[in-house]
């Protein structure tokens, strides 16, 4: 059987910070994991800002109660639930996750916790380092056959560990840096893109 | 974050096979892991009993098809996804649980698959011996708590394995040998043994 993990921020819904920057209006909340692969580097710079500003963590949430799914994405999760088992691997927060899970119908959703206190956001706590590359090891040790789909650069590892890897909507630069990755622009082609990776681990099968 | 972790049959949905049985008329085909500890042994008998009555596959997924959720199930269900990611852990196969999992709003679902030739049903391939158990230890793996529920014997190697182990409805012999488990009789005990683990594992943490 086959496995189809997803990304969820850039691929299923907005980009969550780029929507907590335009509310806002703090640019400095602007940059997300395509401009700054290095994660921790970037979640330190957004709990500086955050802090610095005075940003709640209920505004935050207030923001994302607002960002539905992307126009699309639901058909395009339904027809993909409907043929593979999915997981949604993401490096964003069950805090700011579970509400657009909600609205995504409820898949399995591996990602990490925020430490808050008092209505502030003062800290984070990866579940796991390079948890998307980790998961995807797990399950093909499990014996599953994997389809991966991201958008940026924190995808990438999960990407190329997977059976199947398949870059949506990616910036330039992660085009340009990984070629061996086919690139679709919209769910169309998406779904074009796991059908064709699935007939052909079956066929490898 | 906690996973939770259910058997399928007995827990959301009816025994299938003893609903094939009750509809084919076939006695033979009753038992379950509930009876026959031995998963490979169960099943050479389910496949030699099915080939000597000539059932088909499109027969048994006729059957599928018009089992639902349990009362209660998705309600249940509804609720551990609000509160838990959801993985479901069952020793059915793919060809019988899709038609199911549509009904629960697709929830991730690992099984096994059929071997299949002309409507029949030839074989089985287990995608992993004793998948449950080394499911749970993959997600402990990667950093989750995690709580399984179960009926029968093919669970107790999952309720052990997991942070926290829960019986649902299980057969008097299997209580006897598992005293270890706390035992639920009905959704709302299950809830509250959920919510219960949840808790002191959150204190553990």
């Amino acid at each position: 059987m086959l496995l189809a993990c997803l990304d969820l921020e850039g691929v299923l819904v907005p980009e969550i910070w780029i929507a907590v920057a335009e509310r806002t209006g703090i640019d400095q909340l602007r940059l997300t994991t395509r401009d700054v692969p290095d994660y921790d580097e970037l979640m330190q710079h957004r709990l500086a800002v955050l802090d610095q500003h005075g940003v709640k963590l209920s505004e935050i949430q207030a923001v994302i109660a607002e960002l539905g799914p992307m126009p699309g994405a639901l058909e395009m999760l339904a027809w993909l639930r409907d043929r593979f088992q999915v997981v949604i691997l993401s490096d964003t927060f069950y805090e700011f996750g579970m509400p657009l899970m909600k609205q995504l119908g409820f898949p399995t959703l591996f990602c990490h916790n925020l430490e808050v206190a008092d209505d502030r956001v003062v800290g984070y706590r990866l579940r796991l380092p390079d948890q998307k590359r980790a998961s995807i090891q797990s399950f093909r040790a499990l014996n599953f056959r994997t389809i991966a789909a991201g958008d940026s650069y924190n995808d990438t590892a999960m990407l190329a560990e997977a059976d199947a890897g398949i870059l949506f909507r990616p910036p330039a630069k992660v085009i340009e840096e990984f070629p061996q990755f086919p690139v679709v622009l919209d769910y169309d082609q998406l779904r074009v893109a796991f059908a064709s990776a699935a007939a052909t681990l079956s066929l490898d099968a």
